[in-house]
């Protein structure tokens, strides 16, 4: 596969960002060019449900190390969920983000970690917007013909666009400004 | 590192067992030949509180693959854990235990995933006994001098010996015994 980093334009930032989850992770690379944002690529990776736990992690590290591969992006942005007392959901989600998260340290990054609502600031100006009104401003920003789709992809988008916002912000915090 | 597997006896079966956890993560080496059980080794893996949790998921799982080198083990058994409502530590521990499901298929095996009163049932007989019985029956079990320390260490290798009670419970079931 072409590994588009030399490709990129000078100055330009690209973000992978990711929704975990055992059976759907959704990912979403954007690509930031001063103000601009592009959308280079979404989709999502599914597990069989057939197959052990084990061996779905193992899907979806080999999936994403493919991903980090191709795009190389420069941050990686994953979600930071928060599941109050539903466990079971939880323990399933939580094992496949030890794997993303070890993925992205492997690649030498320190992954961004987002709360769902730095997304809807990042995104939407507030953080108690709603689902539809994030997706239709991913829409938006990324000059894209309709809204991505699924879901998992399209809230994949949305956390690589809070992932360039935070490392805009810690930048600027850095110089001052 | 030198291979032991090389030197195992013949028909003998080598079991990692591992204590899951992000800050301390126990882990123990049984080998087992006929009716014999023998301690190889024991110990904690523990990652500095300093470094992000990414950093430290990838401490882990450098060090777990170190293990597994040295050791190769035939089967690796792992803790599943029950948090009840704690979500705060549960997310911790389930984020390492992604990282150590994942190894172990990366070395081509499917971890056994055992339950704390299969541990308990396999090391004392019932699945109700006390923390305490459990270690004193690790220490009668290996023939060890005296209790191993930590608890994570001690724990790991219960949870070995429930793996190859285990395994040796499906290869009977598998004959026909």
């Amino acid at each position: 596969m072409p590994n588009l980093n030399n490709g990129r334009p000078s100055g330009a930032v690209r973000a992978l960002g990711i929704d975990p989850g055992l059976g759907t992770l959704g990912y979403g690379v954007v690509l930031q060019t001063g103000h601009d944002l592009q959308c280079e690529a979404y989709g999502v990776v599914k597990t069989p449900t057939g197959l052990s736990l084990s061996a779905r992690l193992l899907c979806l590290y080999n999936e994403l190390h493919s991903i980090t591969e191709e795009y190389a992006p420069d941050i990686i942005a994953v979600e930071k969920l928060f599941f109050g007392r539903n466990v079971t959901t939880a323990e399933m989600v939580w094992q496949a983000r030890g794997v993303v998260l070890l993925l992205a340290a492997q690649t030498g990054q320190e992954p961004y970690e987002i709360k769902p609502n730095e997304v809807k600031m990042a995104v939407c100006g507030y953080g108690g917007a709603e689902k539809a009104q994030v997706q239709g401003m991913v829409t938006h920003l990324l000059g894209l013909a309709k809204n991505p789709s699924p879901d998992d992809a399209a809230d994949a988008l949305a956390i690589a666009i809070a992932g360039l916002a935070v490392r805009n912000y810690d930048r600027n915090i850095l110089k001052g400004s």
